[in-house]
Parts: structure tokens; C-alpha cells; sequence
């Protein structure tokens, strides 16, 4: 009656493979969806999981790996990385902007992309970007995560033409917390072109990355 | 005292113009801004202006072209299009998404991109989409403009592996008046990777083209 | 002084039972309501229960049963299910809207309605939803839940004629944490004639199903 | 390049025929499709045009017929009403609704449905709804529209068990300026199964009493 | 340096005892304050207790009592009631509104008015409230309690002439969550003279009745 | 089909007229409304009216009287009144308030209540307040009407014991535009027992006020 | 009876004049209020003035002086300026916001002190602002302008270590329409120490920067 | 890879050390950072700690303090106070204000500079204000922080010329709980020159205080 129904044509008709979303699942959802995974050996990635949550899947999914600070379980073989050069860069405006910005780190990597992740880039102290932009300049596409104001992807987008995409993070407190004010700081960007996604949404930012990577 | 400084090394740093937001802007402050474009032999445009605004600065600068669907203003050349094929589609849920739309597109042809307009593509007659997937599928990055619950670019980013930029529209009524719910629904996409940029933005959604077809 | 007064005039009044929101009452003020229920010999729903809250009661009330999914406890016969065909249909988005899925499909089997779950149909992957057209069709009411954007009815209700209830879920995060995108997004749908409930209320999408049903 | 697409296949998947929304269309863009509908021999429904609009189109469509209070066009035959019993009951809270009340009387008549519309029957003054109680119920669907706090679908809600549409209407000011209050409270609604649709969506609300007819 | 001050003067000057509002405050700074009431041989009211504060604070004051339902503490001796009508009649739209109700009157009984508590009254069923009103009509002010979408005291204010406080309860979910709907639609009440307090805010409803009271 | 009922039985039933809210409402609706009230001889109140509406309605209804600051039209007796002490007084945070603040003592005034306005009594300038408090206690209940951040009602129920109803008004700008600020400042008040009504709700704080005098 | 009180003691108490704020009053109140300023012989200064209301006060107070780009108006003698160097250095972000930062100038120089206005110095082109920074540093207090995201402030905050005051401009559309984004934008910064006044409120940040001069 | 960059050129730059937030940091992401600090031989502040996470952070650094109201942990040497007179006054509404007071208080006492803490100094009481007013005028610059409707720096801003900065505070509940009614209400200050942080912001306000006293 309530089976799941796994996306599997999504790798041929999106070049992705399908994300399962682990937050408001249980366990016992996950791991039935993950059998199917391991059924038509797919390689699975299982974000927004809290450690307990990672750890207990070890233990049905022996193979699988959890990576603590992403709060992701991957299973299955990443797609190996062919270029020589950095593709994405991915910046944080704190350290606090870690976990999301590894998990788009994570998700590219598992589609064979050559990424590479700078933090502390805030834009409080200028001259800790400035210093880096040539370094940033070398990839192809720049991920920004920033919480609080989420000025920084604005900043780099009147430095540089590459694609940005601005990736607020919940980080903050008063009228920021929760990270709507980083949000509309980038869609409400006054440099040029600078793109957006969800608060947190580390996997769609990569994802988007993939897209402008293939085309 | 209170001259204007225009960045005319935007053009070098980012290859994009600086475009002169028309809204909030007097007559006497365009005329102003327009004028220091012509000594520099800029190419100016000018975005969100009234039909009124459009053709009082015409008088002052006939060599102008206004462009009254987007309420834009254009001054210099057109940079030449070089590509024969398609290089960004721009979708439309319905005829009244058209006004952004054709900003985006006027912002695009100014820098030499070639591009294709379709409209009435909304969700709500889907066969219209899926009749017309081949065609969008040609070009290299598509503009998915959308108003009321903005599901079009959706629906799209799951169907095709290409960059999709969300371009939502303050067209609505009741909860959706002013385009937020479009806008908050692209954002909140269950596709992945769906690109979004603020409501109304068609230049914003232009620029982000341009970033990532020279990418 | 405080002794609640149940509405047992409501079944002939409005066709339903009086269902108890479970979740700001104490176990003690649950009890208590259940007891009036029991020595009316009246079948009982409690809606919004968590696991220990359920299984506490079912200390007390031996003959209840709780059904951990979708959070419900009942107590009392089901009405007779004298339909041979399926009266509604319930689909989901994800794996992750099931509980709600279920507390609607819960509460109309209490009252001798033949339903069916479809779960995993969201818009990410269209062909899921094209292929199950007409074993939706076959239903006279389609309740369709969807958390993120809350697409899924919009789609739907431009590809069928029948009455379709959207039930957003609270399922999502950023910008759509708490379902409220997903609500706008069905309350804005650019498809004719989309009926909205509140977030996350599978009881009160069954009782409109029910209502329609009767009428 | 920008030419309009109407859906004509959706009287056909759907039964109900293409509503042009008139708000944000120029008269150039309603008038290009009304001429489709024409050559199509298409019965055509303008919701939302104001005075000025209306009566500048029936300049271009002399056989067109525009409806001051609700802002409606129509052109083309109605479909003959067969039922001898009111099939839709149309309600309001106070005479500041009516427009949105005939938008949605309008669009059912035009489908060729029975409506009756019963005005100031708001909550504050009681025994008018009570009073009658009978004349709701010899309906099949009821539509209530309420600005204001909304509680009029409440209210009955609690008393009938037809289905029951609330329909909030923009009429209020400071807190509840927009209708915003009147959709949130009916959506909170304490009576089990209402179902509501956009604030002042009366052609929405009529194309739901449609479908329920037709289930 | 951190020394709390105490407003004893407010007794005289308005009629009331300072509340100390226990939901931010440590044990030790609520201990601190009711010492100095002791010193000062006044009359404490501690509101918004845990059980688990309230029960600690039990050790170190032995005379006080704690309220669980309201989540109260009182410390010394309750203004005698010298009436012999009830003057403030409270009622609850349901059970899960109990606990501000209780608030409510125990602030009222420790100033020595008489009140009468009515529960479960929500117009769902609105034969519950008519069968009261003459009850109801014997007060001189009115408490009217209820979350969701908070209908009860706009009904009530349309059938008797009493000064009516509406007391918006954060009992909800989705949309209403957090009693916020609750409260916007009884401000937009469409009937004449309602006031309104703070969602949950009991112990504000009884100092507005007394002040009427005193009036 | 479209008649409206007025709710003549308000005045037995709650003491007071029916007010016709001329907002939303248009000329032709409320001639018709007036109608009604003057073949019943019953004294009306239109509020919410422009200069432009009123002086339209006064030529068919030559015995009204237009009220261009609070923007009210009256027809019909006033009640006489009997007392010889001011009833209400009514406060102004500063002079843009005065509209809605003679909104509330023309409705008073209508109900025979003896009233007195005194504007300019911010807390900007606390000396005006504190100089004034004798004479505002010597009225039994007080109306205290401020924009912007709405303070003035939190200091008046600090100072006195009297029945306080805080009357919001719609001016301020940015943050606080349309008189949310002053709204949400009233209920969360640190001050015990301060009432509230919606914002720019003159007529609905002097139906409040008559309540509670007539308690 | 609705005489308006002036508080000329203001200029005494707190070292400013009283400003008179024209958005929400009547060409009349304003005229009587600056007739009590004209008797007393004070400075007056009336802000948020139409074109058409300022100009029709000039036919009433001939000596008056109207601003127009600020939209303030003001009579009798500027207080002398006596400093020999810039004490408040204004900054914008682009030529939408020279309204604003024109009314903070304005006010400034009216109590005699010395300002320096820079205009277009967005982070959108750092360059601009990096090149201007020791001309910014040599004043005392800079007030930053800057409408849609607002990160100039935040940027110029990390970079020196003077009061710097946020200065959030109604000038941006969609998501930042009305100026909320950057206003919340700067309270959410990251860099140390940013103060914030109200949307728009060019006056109030100049009183801000005379208190911090005076201190 | 994910090294933290430390901006110590901040204390030159700026005249301020760094402050580590540590709301959103693990305690390893943490002690990494103050190691640096160690080794840098530089004065550490950490704000927004819990009492778990300070004890624990103690451990691994046995010479830091772990201040347990403010929820701060300081590490290395205070700056010397070289004042013999108040620089900040630190005023607050309530004793539920104090941890958030403390935070501002301590982060300027490490930066040398003298403080005076006042509490309980809401406006219900007003006579606790005026009473302090000569004492609140002997210091440069004043910190008034407050919760619920936040009036106190509104109150305090009409009666002194000081520089006055409002510290709004999460403190509330139901339409003012997290704080955002305080933080409008002082945002909407009718008294002229009030300055603004973000709420909770103890060590914002701090940092603009010192700006201010080294301008």
C-alpha cells in the first residue's frame, strides 16, 4: 500500500542522483528506502541527519559512511573526479556556515567535481577576501554561504563575473536567526546577476553547480 | 556636491553595463546619469520606468530607443550577436508575466545574446510544457518566469538537466499579490538545483545568464 | 466547574464524530473527555498524539488502539465500509508527508469510506503522476499532500475534473519550514477551482471529503 | 514571437472553460485573446477588469456584456441551466462582499448552475443566519464569503453538513486590511471540514463548487 | 549592583499587586524577588511556572502554593471576596484553553472577585453557548478565551451588551500556531466594542476586569 | 436578490446603533443602506468615508451631516446627554491621530456620552502627560490613541487605575507604516490590564467604552 | 478643544528642536502649528513634505524655505556652524537614495553643524568606497545610506572604527520593497558595533549624530 | 582545508578584539579558534555560550573565566579602566533583561572602560525612571535595554540629550515573544536620535557604545 517509489530514471534525465531527504523521516523509512538503493545498486545520499540518526543506519548499512559535520550518509561509490582544476569554489562567511557548506562540498564530490572550500571569508574584515580573489577567480562557478546580513556574495559579485550562488545559512540571532535575513539580503542584491537558493540547501546549491558545470 | 559616479570599469571587471535603475530615480537624476553615458560613449539602459518617464527623457535624448512592454530605455548600440543558435530560452506561465519577461530578454540582446521567448507555458495546461520540451531543451540556460504559486520552473528543473533560473512575478492576488508565493515556492522547490533570483528581477535574471553562458 | 462538555450532537448535526486534538491537552483532561465518550458507547478519534502520550492511554483504555504513524488513537467500532469502489484517493509528495497522509486516511475509514494511498508521486519526477492518471481518476475525491512548494494539486488539478482537496504538510526547511510556503503556493494555484485546508490537517481534509461525498 | 496560447482542450480535460484574469493585462493583451476566443467560437469569462477596462473592450466586442459590481466581461452564450433546485448557495457577511459574491455567482451561472445569493448575513447579528438555516440547507454546495475576521463559514460550518467553500474577501483594515485575517482564521476553522480558497478568489470558489457538483 | 527593585507602590497607585512573570527568570532571581515580598509582607502572584520551577521554589517558600494547571505560584493571604455575584464570568472556546482561563481567574480571586469558569463553548457548537447566554448575561464582564481561529468572542460580543475581553490562546497548529490568528481575528471582529489582550495572557484579561470592575 | 437586511434589533439587543462601515462600500450601496435606516427613523453612522463620498451622499440626504476630519457622515438624532462629568476622554499621542481620535467621540457623542479630547499628550514630551493626569482620572474610562511606537497607553496604565483602552493609529513610516508597531506595542505591554482594539478602530474603542459604562 | 501643545521645552531639555513631522497631516494642522512657532520665534522644521503641500505653506509663510529633494520645509535662522572641519560625513549607496540623505544633512546643518554629502559609493563597485576612506575618516560620526540589501554600512563597519549609523532606504522592489531587507540587513551585521535608526528616517539619524557629537 | 582565519588586525583596525560567537559553533570548532588566540597571546571573548558548553571549554582552559549570566567566556587580560567617572550607563526594563544587560557590560569592561548596571527600571513604574534620571545623565553614553513593547529607551530619549542606545531584548510572549515588538517599538521611536541594535545584541550595543566614547 505506502510503498515508496524511488526516482531512479532521474540519473538519466537530470544527470543527478536523487537526494533523500532525511530530515523528517524515520529511521525505518530510510533504511527501507535505502534497500532499494542497495537493490539496483545505486549510490544513495541521505542528508539533514542528526548524529544519532547517521550512526544508527551504520549499523543495517555497514558499507554506508556518515559524515558528521555535513550531518550526510553516503552510500555507494562516488563518481570519479576528471578535471585537474577546481570547479566550484565554495566560500563561508564564518566557521559557523561549515556544516552547510560541506554538504554541498559532499554532494559535488560525489559527482566527480574537483571543489575546493575556503572559510572565514567575512566580509567584517575585507581584506581576508581580497587577498584570496585570484584563488577564487581560477574556478568556474563560486558557491557564497553566509548567515547574519549575507553580504558577502554581494561583495563578490561586483569583484568577479563568474556565476555566484548566494547560499544563506541559518546562522544568526534576533532578526536574523533562522537565516530569512541573509536570504533576502542576496535576492535583494544591488551587484548584478547574483543567483539564490533556499536557506541551508547545501545539496540544491551544488546541484545547481552540476547544471551550470554541464552546460 | 552631489555628482553621481558612475562604474564604468564594471564593464572590464564584471563584462556586464551598469544599468540605471529607473524606479526611484527623478527625471533630473536619469537625464543627469545619461548624459555622463553619452560623453563616455557608453551604451546605457535603463530598467522600471512609467510609459510618462520613457518618453520625457526621449525628448532630451532622441538618439534613445523606449521600450514600453518592459519600461525600459535603451541609449548606444546593441553588442552584436555572434551565436546562430539559441543561447537562453525565456519561459512564461502567462501573458501577464510578459513585461519581466521582455526585460530580461531586451538586458540579454544588449549584450549580444541570442534568445527565444515562449509564453503561455503554465502549469495549469501541462501538455503546453511537454510539447514544447525538445524545443526549450536546444538552448543552454532558460528563464522560467512565474507568478500566482510559480510552480512552472518546478516542474521544468525535474524534466530537463539544464541551469534554470526562477524568475518570479508580482503577479497575484490576495495571498499571492506582490509575488512572494511565487518566489517563496521556487525557492522551497522539491527539483534540484532550481536557480532563483528576486521578483521582478528580469535584468538580475538576464545577468546571471550572461555569468554563466561565459563561464 | 471545569467538566467539558462533548458535542454528541455533532454526528447528527453534521454526519462526524467529534474527533479530540490531542495535542495541548494533558492525559489526565484526554482521559477524562474518553470516559464521557465510553459511557456514551460513542467511537472516539484522537488526533495528534505522540508516542508516549498514546501509549499511555492505551493504559487506561484497553480497547483503544493507537496508530503510531499518523499519531491517532481510536476507541470504538469503525463505521461499515459499504463501497466497493475507491471514494478517495490520497496522494503524497514524498515519504515524508505519510503521517499526515494517514491521519486522513484514519479518519475516514472511522467513518466506512473505501480510500487509497498513493505516496512518492511529487512533481520532481512528473511521469510518476502521468502514469497514475487514471487510477486517480477512478476515485470521486483526490486528497493530494504536499510539503516544499506544495505543487502537486496545482499539476493535478489541471489534469482532472474532480473536486481535490490540497492538505499541505509541514515538511520542508529555510524558507518552507512549517508548510506555510506550501499552503500559499496551493491557496495561489494558477488551476481553477483548488480547495485549500490547513497545514498538516488530515482530519480536516477527510471531513471535507466526507461532506463532498454526502452532498 | 509572443503570441498567447488558451488552453481551448480545457473544457474538454476539465469541463469548465479558460477564465482570462484581466488585472495585469493590458487592454491590447485581453482584447488579442478575446479575438482567439472569438474565431475559436468560445465562450470567454474577463474576471477583475475595472469600469475603464470593461467598457473600453465592449467598444472592440459589442456582443460582449460587461458586469459593473463583480468587474466581469463575458462574450458568448451562457450554458442552459437544467436544475430546477438551487444547486450553489451563495453567502455573505455584509454588502462590502458582493462583488466577490457575484464573481463567483457569475462564473457558476455561466456553467449553467443554479446559484442563489443571500447578502449581510454576518455572524454579528446571529439570528440571521439562523433564520435561515432551512434555505442554506436546500443547497447542494454552499460558498461563504466574509471579510473582517471570517467567521461566518464557522459559524456554519458547526450547524450543516453540506460542504461548505469560505471564500475570505479583502474587506477589513489595519490588522485584517487585505483579507489575510479572514483566510487565516477560516483555515484555523474549529469545525471540522471547511474548505477554503484565495482571499476575494470568486471565481475559484465557483469552479470548486463545480467540481464537487460533477464528482 | 543587580538589585531588583520592587514596585510596591503599584497597590496603590493602580489597585494591584505586581505579577512576577516567571517564564524568563532564573529560580534564584524569582527566589530573590519573593523574599522581598515576604520582607515586605505582600501578596505574591509568580505566573508562567513549569512545574518543575514551581515545585523547587515550594522548598524554599513552604507557605506558598503552586497552581499546576495555570502554572502559578501564590504566597500569602487572597483579598477577601465580598461579593455575592459573579462578576467575571470566564469561558473557554475548549479544553486545551484551560490553562489560561485558570490564570485568569486565580489573578481575579486573589484581588477578591467573584468569577464563574464556563469551558468548552467554542461555536463549532454553538448550542453550547446559546443554552448558557442568560448564565452568561449575569456578569458584569466577560472573559472570553479561544485559539484556533478565535470566533467565540466575536459571536458572543454580537448577542449581549457586556464589556467583553477576548483572550486569544496559543492553541493551534500550521497557520494558527502560536495563537496568532487567534488574536488578529478578534481584533477585526466585525462586531462593535470588542477588546483584546495578549495571546495567553490570562493574568492581563483579569487586571483589564478589574480596572472595569473599579470603573 | 441582493437586499441588504440591516440589523435593526442591535440596538435592543447590545444598546447600540449599527454603524455602516463606507470604506469598501459604494455610494450607490450606502444611498440604499441610508434608505432603510431613514424609512425606520433610525439615527445612522457611516464611517470611513472621503471628503469626496460624504459630500456626494448630502445631496440625497440633505438632513446629514458630514464630519470631513474623522471623515463620518451622522443622520438622525443624537442621544441627549444626561451627565455632567466627562464619561470618556480621549487621548492623542500628537496631531495626525486626531482623525481616528474624532471617530471615537462622534460615535460617543451619538450615544450620548460626555466626552473630552485632549491631543499632543506623547511621551515625547513627558511633562504634557504627567501635567494632565488629574483630569484624565476624572473621567471613568480613558481612550489613549498613538502611532508610531505606541507607548503612550503602556505609560498611562503604569499611572492610573482606570480602564485604558489603547487605540492604535495607521501613521508612521517604515517600520512602523499602517500602525502594526503601535498595534503590537499596546498588546505586549509590560503595564497590567491595558485593552486593545484594531488599528484606526475609533468607532469600535467608543462601543468598548460604552460597554464598560454601561456595566 | 483640540488645541495642539508644542514642546518648546524640547530645545532645553534635549539640545534639538521639535521637528514637525507633514506626512500625516493636513496642510491646515500644519499651518496652525507653524503660526505657534512663529509667535514663540523658533526654528521650525516640518519634514516628509509633498511638492504641492510644501509649496502651498510658502503662500502662508512667505519666509519659509522649501526643500524640495528632501521634501522638508523650514523657517527662521539656521544655528550658526562653528566647527572648521566635517563632523558628519554622509554616505549613499546609489542617487535612489539622495532624499533621505539630504533630509539627515538638512537637519544637521539647521543645528549648526558642519557636513560633507558622498554619493554612489554602493559595495556593488567597492573601488568607490575604498578610494573615499580617508576622506570619510577625517569626520567624527558617518551616517550610511543604502536602500535594497544595505551592505554598505556593514562593509564600511569592519573597516573603520567610527559611530557609524545605518541609515535603511525605502528604495529597492520585490522581496525588498519598503526598504524592510536592508533595514534588517544592518541589525543583522556581522561587523561590530552598527547602529540602526527606522527606515527612511533621515531626521532621526541626524538627531542620532548631533547626540553623539554632544556627548 | 577548513582552517578559521583569525581577523586580528581587527584591534588595530578597529580598536575592538574579535568576539567568538558561539551560539552556532561546536565546542571543538571553538577551542580550535581560542588556541589561536592563545598562541596570538590575545584577549578572547566568547558570547552566546551555554552553561554546559563554557564548563566544558574550561577543561581544555584552565585560565579563561566562564561568566555564567551572560552566558560569556573571557580568556587573557581586561584592558585597563583608566576613567574615575561612569562612561556607560546599562539600564534595564526588568530583571529578565539581565543576562543580555550583563553580556553589554562585560564586553566593555574588557575593553577597559566603566559601567554602571541599573535594573528594574520599566515604565509601568514610572517613578523608578524619573527617580534615577540625574545619576542615568552623569555618564557619556546609555544602554537601555527592554523587552515586551520595548518603551523605556522611547521613554528615556524625550528626557535626556544623551547618546542612547536601544538594546531590545527576547523577552515576551505570544505577539511579542523573541523579541521583535521591542525591537519596532524602539525602531518606531517617537523621540528624536534613538539608536538601534539587533535584539539581544549586548555585545553590538557594547561595541557601538565604544565607537562612540572614542569618537
Amino acid at each position: 500500500m505506502d510503498e515508496s517509489i524511488i526516482d531512479f530514471q532521474r540519473r538519466n534525465r537530470l544527470g543527478v542522483i536523487e537526494a533523500i531527504w532525511g530530515e523528517h523521516k524515520s529511521i525505518e523509512q530510510i533504511s527501507e528506502i535505502l534497500k532499494k538503493f542497495q537493490m539496483a545498486s545505486e549510490t544513495a545520499l541521505v542528508t539533514r541527519l542528526t548524529k544519532e540518526k547517521g550512526e544508527k543506519l551504520l549499523i543495517d548499512f555497514p558499507s554506508a559512511r556518515f559524515h558528521e559535520e555535513p550531518g550526510c550518509l553516503t552510500m555507494g561509490a562516488f563518481k570519479e573526479c576528471i578535471s585537474s582544476e577546481v570547479e566550484v569554489i565554495i566560500l563561508t562567511g564564518g566557521t559557523s556556515d561549515l556544516g552547510v557548506a560541506l554538504e554541498a562540498e559532499l554532494a559535488l564530490k560525489l559527482h566527480g567535481k574537483k571543489t575546493k572550500l575556503l572559510i572565514d571569508i567575512g566580509v567584517a574584515g575585507l581584506h581576508r577576501l581580497l587577498e584570496r580573489l585570484d584563488e577564487i577567480k581560477s574556478a568556474k562557478v563560486v558557491i557564497a554561504c553566509a548567515g547574519m546580513e549575507g553580504a558577502l556574495p554581494t561583495v563578490l559579485a561586483g569583484l568577479i563575473p563568474h556565476p555566484i550562488i548566494g547560499l544563506p545559512v541559518s546562522v544568526g540571532y534576533g532578526i536574523s536567526s533562522g537565516g530569512k535575513t541573509a536570504l533576502e539580503g542576496m535576492l535583494a542584491s544591488c551587484s548584478p546577476g547574483l543567483l539564490v537558493v533556499n536557506i541551508d540547501n547545501g545539496y540544491g546549491a551544488a546541484m545547481a553547480a552540476l547544471r551550470i558545470l554541464s552546460s
